[in-house]
């Protein structure tokens, strides 16, 4: 169905029709000129955008409007997680140009419904309006924390022990297989275009490489490590996710703390199909790791004291510590040798 | 300056490097995962979100990136005001092309934080990237009010008196102005290249049409209507920001109410300009009024009984009544006749 005999508020209406809303904090969601929330006393209030531009943050030949509402929804998410906070609700703006569908809508919904519903977060407002391009997308997550436990980007000391959870460049090298597949079924449309053919839409054989396509297409928030952490007693002395890269994300971690960091190559957490990947590429896995970026996992610094406790978290590797700014922000490969951190990964304004 | 020579983080850094928050609620603003708030025990939080593409809701043909930034921080806390609330912080994402300037991007701050100082709102957040195409703004505004406060959409009962603050129909006169003269420019434009001439960027004689340039260019957010109902002792009964015409807003407020309304075209306050702009151009000064849209004045509704007292308050002006819902929506022309009113304001997606 076109979305012009729905119009604005007709689609509105149309997508946000069964939305339930689960939060005690929200009091009012979509349908007026705000949406209203109240808070219990003493709660910090936390917030946090992000927008999404098709063909720079997405490629719409190789990721469906699903999965696109949901990793819209969960890069937010995850921002609110690495304050160590509980998101609560979700605004979403959307400009889309006239070959999207009200079906292309739904499915983006479906998405971020599914995100939210996993989060317990209520989707209370936004905007949709018209693009003369693409496809713009961009949310705003609101959550809550108590003041003591939110968690900073410049809380983090000397000696603290720097740890990240699940495992990192697995997005990236998913990524760099959706390219791959995509510039062959572009060359074979061109063929067959010139030969006057039709080409079938194939679906290319990811089998043994689904883990990369799930890190890149359908990425998750690490909920459950900070409940793990909460669990074990465990406040992060700082903590942020990693969406650019782990290399780019510890040298915030270290800017905004005034310290310097050790990483240890071989304590960075890979999957093994990664590792096989980066092979196939002929990548260095560790690079890969180091600066892919879009993994959504939590990188943060714990109290050396909590070494025996932290080891003990499932899904979370101690993979360097904290020193002084002075001695700078290193990388200690396998075979001892070190280099200085440097900031390669995503920079979309570079 | 490109860009690229600062990146996104030094971009940002240089953007937001003289940000002070002046709000006591704001606790943490740019530079972690989320900006951190904490409102007054008690407080209901506002959120609302805008977003404006290029090409769609303005033209950099003939808007200054100042006013842009200017009118994107307005357009978002007029509808705080709309709930009778008042704006508190703004996160704003920015995606752009690679035709823009840092300059530019200081341009549009600048505008940006003369909106902020104006309404003592502090810029707390957002997110910088690129676009393939034109340049795409999202902004959510953040605002308090004490739960008994809140005005919203459904409140409007039979009897309640219709008000509009300001003029209505300015906007849309101006825009048509700055469309005549565009095409004008790029008339010129065409000739003179064919000839293989170079044109001066000519700038229009706009005398006497001040006022409407500064409606589309430079909208003001309602700030001052709010104090002095507060100060009245007048609290609607139902309330929202013409952002899309008069028609449609108050067909909002009576389908959320459940109620009808009669309309008194005779009653709708043009200004002169907006008056002699559409003689000039041949159109129906109430249509424009009624549909035109942007003029970010504040439609609301109070009590019959507070009539003796709204009537007296400076730049408002009652418009018209709430009837049953079974009377319909009707506007009253002067020579007596009556007609449905129609949604036919500003629709991005049809």
């Amino acid at each position: 169905m076109e979305i012009s005999e729905l119009g604005e508020f007709g689609l509105i209406k149309h997508l946000t029709k069964d939305i339930k809303n689960v939060n005690e904090s929200t009091i009012k969601g979509v349908g007026d000129d705000c949406a209203i929330m109240q808070y219990a006393e003493g709660k910090r209030v936390l917030v946090t955008t992000d927008m999404l531009m098709e063909g720079v943050h997405f490629d719409l030949q190789y990721t469906p409007m699903k999965h696109l509402g949901y990793k819209s929804a969960i890069v937010n998410i995850s921002d609110v997680y690495a304050m160590n906070g509980t998101p609560r609700q979700l605004v979403v703006s959307i400009a889309l140009s006239k070959r999207f569908t009200v079906e292309d809508m739904e499915d983006f919904y479906d998405g971020l419904r599914m995100a939210c519903e996993l989060h317990h977060v209520d989707l209370v407002g936004g905007d949709t309006t018209s693009s003369l391009t693409g496809l713009a997308i961009s949310i705003t997550c609101i959550g809550e924390a108590k003041p003591e436990d939110v968690v900073e980007r410049s809380g983090a000391k000397e000696t603290d022990l720097i740890c990240v959870s699940g495992n990192l460049g697995a997005a990236y090298m998913g990524l760099q297989l959706l390219e791959r597949e995509k510039a062959v079924f572009n060359e074979q449309l061109r063929e067959a275009q010139k030969k006057g053919q039709t080409l079938e839409p194939a679906q290319p054989d990811f089998s043994g490489r689904e883990y990369l396509l799930e890190r890149i297409l359908k990425p998750e928030a690490r909920k459950d490590v900070i409940e793990r952490l909460a669990e074990a007693g465990i406040r992060p002395t700082s903590m942020m996710d990693i969406s650019d890269g782990l290399s780019s994300e510890i040298m915030h971690i270290c800017e905004q703390s005034g310290v310097g960091c050790r990483l240890y190559e071989d304590r960075i957490p890979l999957d093994y199909q990664t590792a096989a990947a980066a092979e196939e590429f002929n990548l260095n896995v560790t690079t890969c790791a180091l600066n892919g970026g879009e993994d959504y996992e939590l990188l943060f610094t714990v109290p050396l004291t909590a070494n025996d406790v932290v080891s003990k978290i499932e899904d979370v590797r101690v993979i360097g510590y904290i020193t002084a700014a002075t001695e700078g922000k290193k990388l200690i490969c396998r075979d001892g040798s070190e280099f200085d951190l440097k900031a390669q990964g995503w920079n979309p304004l570079q």
